[in-house]
């Protein structure tokens, strides 16, 4: 199909990729450091005033005052970003994970990678987190690296109307999507500083096809992004040049821990706790996801229910602050905001200034504050509240991801478990740190249920490799034991959004399932050269987006309906643009001779073709006809109608099908197979039982 | 094709998987250890000896004595590990990993996973690196691993001829490859206690298809290898149950080295050097190795060769002792064989020092030393000559790696240049451990070209995430490097050994090679009902391994050479099974009844079926026939005749297909396409041009 310029193009098209995902690199890291620099400065901004407030009101006894404020400003900044998020673009909802994995699955989900898209998340995360959400930014930056990398790589944007009539040779599925699973590896990468456990991210969250040039490119992506985030954010903190500088750590930078044999239960327990809590907050949060679904469904309900959780968050804390009264001297402490409320002069409140910061600065406290920072109980309050919080903001219509959150109730329980062992084994010194950080890992496995990647993210932002032992065995018996209950909480929102998301096996026993039965039919398919009319009413009719291509019934015989032979296939969006720019014959005997016809005409309406409600056609028109033949697909993949379930979703799998004619034995077509129809068998795995469902899709995708 | 035996048969299945995972972790580091200790052992006594015995004679000034002595043990040594590869299993030899890689993408070079090959291959490498030469242990390990994993999986082995009868459902291509990449991961794992390193090192250098489950096996398996190892070292080396005791990471720990912005050319640099040395590298071991494959035919003549290498790197090391007078003052040194040689009292012989212990306990001196423990003069040398004889070792009758070897140069270059800028920049302190580890990475990354799973391997042994940045930059930089002029050393040796290895991409501009051109023609295939006499002698006269099964022409038409239509693919093994089995019918009508027939039968022969020679068919039985129609595949994998190249090139990667059908429009198969029919078309790159070649293939895989 694609004619030939030499080998020089192609050399030439693989530096234009090196290039631009050198761009993705740059672009995603300065995004990133927008939103950091946003989040901390409005933080700083909104804590001291409220501090401010506080140190006044309560010496005059009227608390209520700086609460309604703290309420109020939560409401509001909130308000802003939920209105945008409901109103202006309800995809940049939430993390934004589960729907950039879909999208790498091969499954086209509205509206994901538009530059609208990217700049609803990137105000709706700043707001999120500065409106004290339990929420983290760390899930938008990865939406943002994919966005970015979409919109880069295709060199237009049709937000904008703008082409700059670069990187055409890149409008296609295939090569976007990769350029994708770099940008979203980028985006982790920025979103860490974990440039190994981004490329990690991307394949274990993402990749169907393992390719060592892409996965290499990948990388150099990711190294870019961190190298660009590192040296932007050690100039905004005064240490330009300084790319080893420890506070460029999302974590802040561990000692190395020292542990025993015999401390492997211990971490081994830690990870069960994790994966149990995790499989509950995974089911809280799926009941929320059913009840929102069917009981919150205008937008305005929707920006509703993220101003009460914004004020519920600010109860929680202000309660926690106002009952719980956890002094502590005033010393060589990391808070920034020490406030101190009922304590003695000379002492701030432990958890006033757990609240008065941003999310990752608390799990920062909660993993390096020395022991005895905290009261027990105070921790405890804290992590069933936080716990609830957060998987009550997680699926709001707020952009929001769920990595920080969970790394602070797990640094939160880690550390209350090492308060309890202290208090078990006096004699021993217990290292505080090492099950805070534990705990997190345990926490956030539980609820997503990445192993690799969550391991190699963690040792990178906290800098220390020698707790890889400790941490990756926590993070597997947290899996296993999250398994055990429900699927990960990425799995959990792909299915309630019924995507066709293929997994990664065919499902078992599904041998005896036929493609016969799986197929749709009878089958809608056009002749070589097909009357225009026909095309129309056949595209206005039916919404597949691929047609079998078959032969004419020989003129002799009369027109009966059977089986045709298969040709080829040809797809709507290539109908579409065939039609727009009137291909036509005048009448079905001449030849094919102006065809001179561009690759760049399909290229230019990528990837927003119009629909065919869009198109005139004059009636004059419908009587020419089309001769597919040059630009159907001659030589498509094909199986017979005998194939078993698991072949067809082989094949699928492997090669990123989309629809797939079904043939009997003398190439006949006589249904097509659309990737749907593959993903609606699936497995079920519940408590060591599995078994097969069919699942209903969603239409609309 | 399978029979059904519920859900509870596949999570039954699924924990065997893990339980063999567990299995494969524990022997592979258990066979490393074996190895490590071995190794350390016989050195410690062989360099003690050697240095009673240059200080007794060096008074006498006969120090021709001791060299004679050094010599010999090395040749007598190296001799008996040569002359187990050469005689008893020649594919032990070298590292083992482009067979592994070769075994992973699907290509079956004989007797690669055999025990006699493991046994082989441990001798061999306690050899080859107590004998002095310049090898190294970890290849080797990564292919004991996958040994391991390919005898463990399948529960039986016909060298031992012995069936433990358990894992039989395992007994198939597919299952026992995913098992082999888990073992080839536990073995890297085991070799450098990487466990994440391993996981990257088996996707990076052989996986085709991503799978999630099975990646998570993986990591599981590198974990259970690490913990095993470290396990059992700390408790040989006194410390047992120190799991995070830093002794056990290979190349020592490193600590932390800050770096600057305007540190990063040097990075470059140092990453063009080694791509530029390891490109030399390459292209010398490359002229060797058909050097050897034309001249050096004979096994005798290999170990002569070998012998002669043992002779040469002994020379080598006592002409740079005796000529380079070294001296340095004896202090709080880590070398365990201080040599005084010609030093005056209370001072020893740098060279000697590196000479006179393994190459991984040098590479771990030129990384610890501190500043001036060398004289710049010496290390040039010393680099000289073992790049040479590294070069010169790999690809020798001999098992032995070269990722030692390669690290060990490039860390003696990186600290003559740490020395170089030292004396260029006398008012900064240069960190000579900085520069030497991204000298070895820099060297070892231009040889093989690896770059994730090299950084986190680096990262795991020297036990520093923060020195990520400035090896990743260097490791980019000497991969691309590298590749403007050859390929890695792995795909080299593929190459030369003619494997039709498929690469990852299809070949660009192939879109004009139509598979007609590709596919091998006239076609033989069967009928559905088979006559056994043709079975047998089709079987003897062609060599391939699947046969198209047709219908029979039609009763009452002439049989004509036409084409005739497919109804399946059955391959060359399940007939040899079935005609072992005589699982004919008396007479051509007879209908297929008594085919209770147990997958069992299948198995039990695999993977090593007899050919076809050495059945015995008695004459009566050939005027049987066979109904092949159970047994086939009924709904192959299948392209028209004018699929281009591309299309082919995806399915077979994809599925990790051997043959294809390639039929006409009525579905009559006209051609059948192997894998080697694809993987002909190579694509080479060199010095940015790019160009498509036909290569010969071995007939022999």
């Amino acid at each position: 199909e694609e004619r030939k310029r030499g080998y020089p193009f192609f050399v030439w098209k693989d530096i234009a990729r090196w290039f631009i995902i050198l761009l993705i690199g740059i672009v995603t890291a300065l995004i990133a450091f927008i939103i950091d620099i946003c989040i901390e400065e409005f933080s700083k901004i909104k804590y001291r005033e409220l501090k401010k407030s506080v140190d006044k009101y309560v010496l005059l006894d009227r608390l209520y005052i700086p609460y309604l404020l703290w309420v109020l400003s939560n409401i509001c900044i909130v308000f802003i970003g939920s209105m945008l998020v409901a109103y202006v673009e309800p995809v940049a909802a939430g993390s934004g994970i589960p729907q950039v994995k879909c999208y790498l699955n091969g499954v086209k989900v509205p509206r994901v990678v538009r530059i609208k898209t990217l700049l609803v998340k990137a105000v709706g995360v700043i707001t999120a987190v500065v409106g004290g959400l339990a929420g983290g930014k760390e899930g938008p930056m990865i939406h943002s690296g994919a966005v970015v990398a979409a919109g880069i790589s295709q060199g237009k944007s049709t937000t904008f109307n703008k082409d700059f009539k670069i990187f055409q040779y890149f409008r296609e599925d295939h090569e976007k999507r990769d350029f994708v699973s770099a940008g979203a590896a980028a985006g982790v990468s920025a979103a860490f500083g974990a440039p190994i456990g981004g490329v990690l991210f991307s394949l274990e969250e993402g990749t169907s096809f393992w390719n060592q040039a892409l996965t290499w490119r990948t990388f150099f992506g990711t190294v870019v992004s961190t190298f660009t985030l590192n040296c932007a954010l050690s100039a905004y903190h005064g240490r330009a040049g300084e790319l080893s500088y420890p506070g460029l750590l999302n974590l802040g930078k561990m000692d190395p821990f020292p542990f025993q044999f015999y401390e492997l239960p211990v971490f081994m327990f830690f990870g069960m706790v994790g994966g149990m809590l995790g499989a509950l907050w995974n089911f809280i949060n799926y009941k929320l996801a059913v009840f929102r679904i069917r009981y919150i469904g205008t937008p305005w309900l929707r920006v509703v229910e993220a101003c009460l959780v914004a004020a519920a968050s600010a109860t929680c804390g202000f309660l926690m602050m106002f009952l719980l009264n956890d002094c502590r001297p005033l010393g060589e402490d990391p808070t920034k905001v020490p406030l101190q409320l009922f304590c003695a002069d000379g002492e701030y409140n432990a958890l006033a200034a757990i609240w008065f910061q941003t999310p990752e600065a608390s799990v920062r406290s909660f993993l390096h504050d020395p022991m005895g920072s905290y009261k027990p109980w105070s921790i405890l309050v804290f992590v069933v509240c936080y716990f609830l919080l957060s998987t009550w903001t997680f699926g709001l219509s707020v952009s929001s991801g769920l990595f920080i959150p969970n790394l602070l109730t797990g640094a939160a329980w880690g550390r209350l478990l090492a308060i309890l062992i202290q208090y078990m084994l006096p004699s021993n010194t217990i290292n505080p740190a090492k099950y805070a950080l534990v705990g997190a890992a345990a926490q956030l496995g539980g609820v997503v249920r990445m192993t690799i990647s969550l391991t190699v993210i963690i040792i990178e932002t906290t800098g220390q490799i020698s707790n890889a032992l400790p941490i990756i065995i926590t993070l597997v018996v947290a899996k296993w034991t999250g398994d055990f209950f429900n699927e990960g909480i990425y799995d959990i929102h792909i299915q309630l959004a019924a995507v066709p998301l293929l997994p990664w096996e065919p499902p078992p026993l599904a041998h005896n399932i036929y493609a016969s039965e799986v197929m749709s039919h009878p089958v809608f398919t056009l002749r070589t050269v097909e009357n225009v009319g026909h095309i129309v009413e056949l595209l206005k009719l039916v919404s597949y987006n691929g047609f079998p291509v078959v032969d004419p019934p020989l003129a002799d015989v009369v027109e009966i309906t059977t089986y045709k032979r298969l040709r080829g296939v040809i797809l709507r969006s290539q109908l579409i643009v065939l039609l727009q720019n009137k291909i036509y014959n005048e009448n079905a005997n001449t030849t094919w001779s102006n065809l001179n016809v561009d690759m760049n005409m399909f290229r230019s309406e990528y990837p927003r073709y119009p629909s065919i409600d869009q198109l005139e056609i004059a009636d004059w028109e419908k009587t020419c006809t089309m001769d597919l033949r040059p630009f159907m697909n001659p030589s498509p993949y094909t199986l017979p109608h005998r194939a078993s379930l698991p072949r067809l979703f082989r094949l699928f799998r492997a090669l990123g099908l989309r629809h797939l004619p079904i043939v009997n034995d003398v190439n006949e077509v006589v249904g097509m197979v659309t990737r749907k129809d593959i993903a609606r068998y699936r497995v079920w795995r519940h408590r060591g039982h599995m078994g097969m469902e069919e699942l209903i899709l969603s239409s609309e995708i």
